[in-house]
């Protein structure tokens, strides 16, 4: 009987009126998330390669992620990112259905994003666009360590900033936003730094570029879940986020 | 009658102290805004262009919108913007009396603004000086996509900030300069970025430079009025804005 | 009688312990802001200049200011500058006996802090080290001007994080911190950005530099005054911070 | 009997379930802070130095410290830093045994992390790799007043932003990040910023790379245990930090 107890809970989680406003809102968060951040990525000087560019992608993506987090946070804890997910996911916080939904969401959101992207700039700076590699001087181990790391930080940070407020859980913005710009700082010169399973996977469909995507997939995955236990083993036992405080 | 009552209404509007005090505190923070903003496009280096001129234009607009939020939100919702007054008013936070005034100060200031600022650089840098154009390896199409995304986040993120507070609304300044920076990241190489039809209207008025005007206004207007009605939808009930509470 | 009654009140706040204590935080304060504001102009690099002087000055004086006012703002309304001191005088927060202690310990620690710095640095960069100096594009009205302008959004923004705490006035650190980064964007490639007259000053006796020394004297001052008044016309009238509130 | 007595204290201590907690915090920590910040002097690019250089070591650092310290503060007031655990100690806000026991994991935990970035970058780029060098134009003493100097801000501002909570001590991570960017900034150009001792040390094994290595463990030293006293003597009396406040 234990499927249909299954069955039961999946049911009234879609009856909650607010699961699908999370829904809603991961796509959305997930869209802009990849928008804009990615948007920093594009060559748009014909001639030369922006001297500034680790500093524009960085902050465009902790910005943009600062932004999104304090806006959305009351609705969908914010994830816009499949590794994030999962950690959630395999830290009890989120149910099986829920996340399943989240990330289907958020691949979809990431690949909208990337046709408006595309067609948003010149023609001349549209080969691989905003597309995660590994730079040449890199192995593949290094850039598995690198999207590890920088997966390992954001996530530890994201559970580090969560808390419980009218039942639901909220991450704080700035925690989320900073971590996302020092990551994107540590692995941006190597891999252009994926550290979202779903920022890397639109791109790569886009331009079927898959050389090494696997690193994008199972570096943000390890790193993710890794960060969500060490900070899960590090945090005060008087923090009880699992059940609800007013 | 409906036209006496309507009389009625805006007498009383006038004859409140503190609508005074919003229509200029709106005139002081857009004369601001547009000095501080704009004197990051200035060139002051006769022989080269500042190869930081993208993260210069970026955090200026960033650092002198959270300034200025933070320190008039008490007075008039902080907005010196006409697309963020037009969303105000279509989301009914504002009479539509108080928003005719709100985009009159804010375009007599952007041009008094854009007049001091004329009268602070050298002479070598006075041509197009601050005016938004299109960059030649982007079309109308494009142009307008990128304001409409770069006000979108910033008037979604001046929604979600929104509080009530002694019966004002009050945005918050970090959201507000952050997304601002976030959007002159995304927007700066394409259109010089707008977002802001008073910023954008005073320079074409100054150096008599209109092609492709329409753009910097249809743009933000609609952008403003989604990412407006985008948050509302998303918005959580709890939050109650429109009835005052203490 | 009233010289009398003068003295008396001189005595009584020269007997208070607190008023030492913000003495000796003006002076430390100041000292460091002149001493890590000023180190950003440095040129350590022989043969070029840094790409990112400007974001550099900027970010430099915006973080130290923060961290200062964070750290010192409970002892003595962390001032730190002649204009600030001034414009608290003016608007009647502070006695003048205060003021002229405060100012003479700005200069002597600014002093100080220049010879510290002439120190630190080597050799072949010690030629008009940190000396505010008007680029030969601009003239000295539009100096004036941008000085004025500089010292009016700083000073405006510190007026407006005042708060009343334990009888004493303390500015919040985030708004000061962001409005001198946003001052040196505007102003530090026409004046490498005064300000503030003790900053202007200890290189200018230092390195013997007089050369329209006026415009980092009178700038600021008028800049501090008039932004001083007029955040306390748009001030709202609950907010009293002349009488004390606990 | 003095000594039993020290016995039974430390005794003590190692039996608190929450003393353990610290230790690894520190040691997660410290290796988080010298990995994520050391990654930003790393040459990814064969040909060029990065012209940012300086503003990424300075934002890296910064964001990492703040991403730790709001992550870990509420178990170890997140100190990272031999010179900052030694000026808890000489202004005794911990035991020796404590410091101590911080300490010696701080440098495992430093060697580690250079261990790991060893083996993340290129090999072209593994040449003396984060190594604190004292810039050929600059002095010894110069370079001790440097690191002094950097020290002593930053631990100035750890000091100021300590609060107790639920009987523990804990920095606010803000102060803590910018006063380290701030630092960073100051000191980078002359000595690649060491401020730490364990940060230092661990790429000096490395390399083997010992030239004038005592100036970044005197230089903190000092410059940490005065930045500690003289935030003490400027602190409030009415914030009592020893004694345990809820």
């Amino acid at each position: 009987m234990k499927l249909k107890e299954y069955f039961a809970s999946v049911k009234g989680e879609i009856q909650e009126r607010h699961f699908w406003k999370s829904v809603r809102c991961e796509f959305l968060g997930t869209l802009l998330y990849v928008l804009f951040g990615c948007a920093a990525t594009v060559t748009w000087d014909r001639d030369n390669v922006d001297p500034n560019r680790i500093l524009r992608i960085s902050s465009s993506f902790g910005l943009i992620e600062f932004v999104l987090v304090s806006a959305l946070s009351h609705a969908s804890s914010s994830q816009f990112n499949p590794a994030v997910t999962l950690s959630l996911l395999c830290t009890k916080y989120i149910s099986l259905f829920r996340a399943t939904c989240y990330v289907f969401v958020q691949l979809v959101a990431a690949l909208l994003s990337s046709a408006v992207l595309y067609g948003l700039v010149p023609e001349y700076s549209r080969q691989n666009l905003a597309v995660n590699e590994v730079n040449p001087g890199v192995s593949h181990a290094q850039a598995f360590g690198i999207e590890f790391l920088g997966t390992f930080i954001f996530v530890f940070s994201y559970f580090s900033s969560l808390r419980r407020k009218n039942e639901k859980l909220e991450p704080k913005a700035l925690p989320c936003g900073v971590s996302i710009a020092a990551a994107h700082l540590f692995a941006a010169e190597a891999t252009v730094c994926g550290i979202n399973p779903a920022r890397s996977l639109a791109p790569a469909i886009f331009h079927n570029a898959w050389s090494n995507h696997w690193i994008f997939w199972i570096g943000p995955f390890l790193g993710g879940i890794v960060g969500a236990f060490t900070f899960e083993y590090t945090r005060d036992c008087s923090i009880e986020l699992r059940d609800p405080q007013t």
